[in-house]
């Protein structure tokens, strides 16, 4: 089967187009122009689509999937303001491609096609049920249950990164105290970084973290990390600890005990995922504790444009 | 349709027979007699069932549904070590029953059957989405989408008990600290409630809570909450506060909005129910927040019987 993928972000558009049987045939990558108009992003879309139709035949493609920053009306088929594309409202995505195009549309946010791309081509291919987490702006989820991708009441499930691990934790974008992603989103996780960087005369950051602070990322911290620094490491341990207590939480409550961990800070591989390992697995119920499976996502940014070209299995 | 649910507690068997469309059609209750033998425990539960089915004719029987205390492997039919009743092993209650019987045999665990019970016949008979929690021993939890029980991956699905409120919190039965259930678990909010009320001369406690606080429960607190009690109603307003809590981030993990909540101090009515509105209503994404419904149970005990009989539909 043959489907083309679009992963629509804040800054660039990228898609791919895909063979259910031997995977990737060819990919593109546009600029989002997001600034400039809602229209300019719905032409780059389109010249993408063109691009990658172009490699197949028209009458073979089982049409395409489309992976959005936000939430959606699946009923309508709307792109509902999604906070990256500001000139953006409740946009009928679905009807305008499927009149352009001729073909079947489908939709879902980027989080969720994260999860479903890894569940067809990443680390989720032997797994029926597990949640895939992006860390990244924020603490992003998606939860693949029989090997689809749970939706809730009106669509809006997963969003992992608004459970609370402190009640009395720092405030969130959200407007609650002590969300998981007010310690591990990247504007929150730096903050506490830098202020630790700041003290440790000895750490590799030390000088970034007192002088460019504005620029220190959380990549920064992995390869620091990597690189064997002292203080990076405990810092990225200690966000493997607490997301690890909010990942025994879920397990315990979903019965559901693979977690697939993605986005920027989860390249940091080791003093994470120990982190994590330590808290989830001495926290979850004695009767998931050996079952509990933590793994590095597979696909880093591919993951949404695979994951949507899948939505149309 | 006919059928028998049964709902096997650590102290009383309760049965019931239901018509789908009628409703109850008889009822009755045995003690479990779980100190005797697990063979004694099997022969209240013929005697019950030998009760219900002589008022029903055996061929219009669609089936038996069961209600255990405890874990189930599904795909075997067995009950696994019940805690509350400590002669019983791994179980083959299926098998048991349906030879003696000749009927449909289901089973499910009791928190899930209360769950069912209030979807067919209680608070959640408009809701096709909810999680219904029972404040009780533990504290409980069913999880029921698109009208269905939510098993997870192997059926244990649903232990909000165990969701960490404050990772520094009281240790908990589980052996994990700060879970929901070690500040609303029966014993953990007497422990607590006993501490204030000792300290309180002025509440209609004092003196039960100083001279012989081993026989208070939360049904007292709710009692004396009601005549109007100051300080029962702050230790009740308290834990509403604290379950409202992990009501908001459940909320938004599965965007399911409705929680029928029953068992013994849900009866406690305004303090408890106010205080889970207060922070959970503040506390959740602003996309459930009007759509966020806190329901009382209306089955009390018989939601377990009732939604027994109701896993044959």
């Amino acid at each position: 089967m043959i489907s083309i993928g679009i992963d629509i972000g804040g800054t660039a558009i990228k898609g791919v187009l895909t063979d259910s049987d031997r995977g990737e045939l060819a990919r593109t990558q546009r600029p989002t122009l997001a600034a400039e108009s809602r229209d300019a992003t719905i032409t780059q879309l389109h010249a993408c689509i063109e691009e990658l139709s172009a490699q197949s035949p028209m009458q073979v493609l089982a049409g395409i999937g489309l992976g959005v920053p936000g939430a959606i009306d699946h009923a309508q088929g709307l792109v509902l303001h999604p906070p990256n594309l500001p000139d953006w409202d409740a946009v009928p995505l679905v009807d305008i491609l499927a009149r352009r195009w001729s073909v079947t549309v489908r939709l879902e946010n980027d989080a969720n096609c994260a999860a479903l791309g890894e569940r067809h081509y990443g680390a989720g291919k032997a797994h029926d049920h597990f949640v895939a987490l992006t860390l990244g702006t924020g603490v992003g989820g998606g939860i693949i249950v029989n090997g689809r991708i749970y939706h809730g009441q009106r669509g809006f499930a997963g969003e992992f990164g608004h459970i609370t691990l402190d009640p009395d934790g720092p405030v969130c974008n959200c407007g609650n105290r002590g969300c998981i992603e007010a310690y591990l989103g990247m504007q929150y996780l730096m903050r506490e970084a830098i202020a630790v960087l700041r003290k440790d005369t000895g750490s590799v950051l030390h000088i970034p973290a007192t002088e460019d602070a504005d620029h220190l990322t959380p990549k920064d911290l992995s390869e620091a990390a990597m690189r064997g620094d002292q203080s990076c490491k405990n810092i990225l341990h200690r966000a493997g600890l607490r997301l690890g207590i909010v990942i025994a939480s879920v397990a315990n409550l979903l019965d559901i005990t693979t977690f697939i961990i993605g986005g920027g800070i989860a390249g940091a591989g080791a003093p994470l995922f120990r982190g994590i390992e330590e808290s989830a697995r001495t926290r979850v119920l004695k009767v998931h504790r050996d079952s509990l499976t933590i793994l590095p996502a597979e696909l880093g940014n591919d993951a949404g444009m695979l994951g949507a070209a899948s939505l149309l299995r």
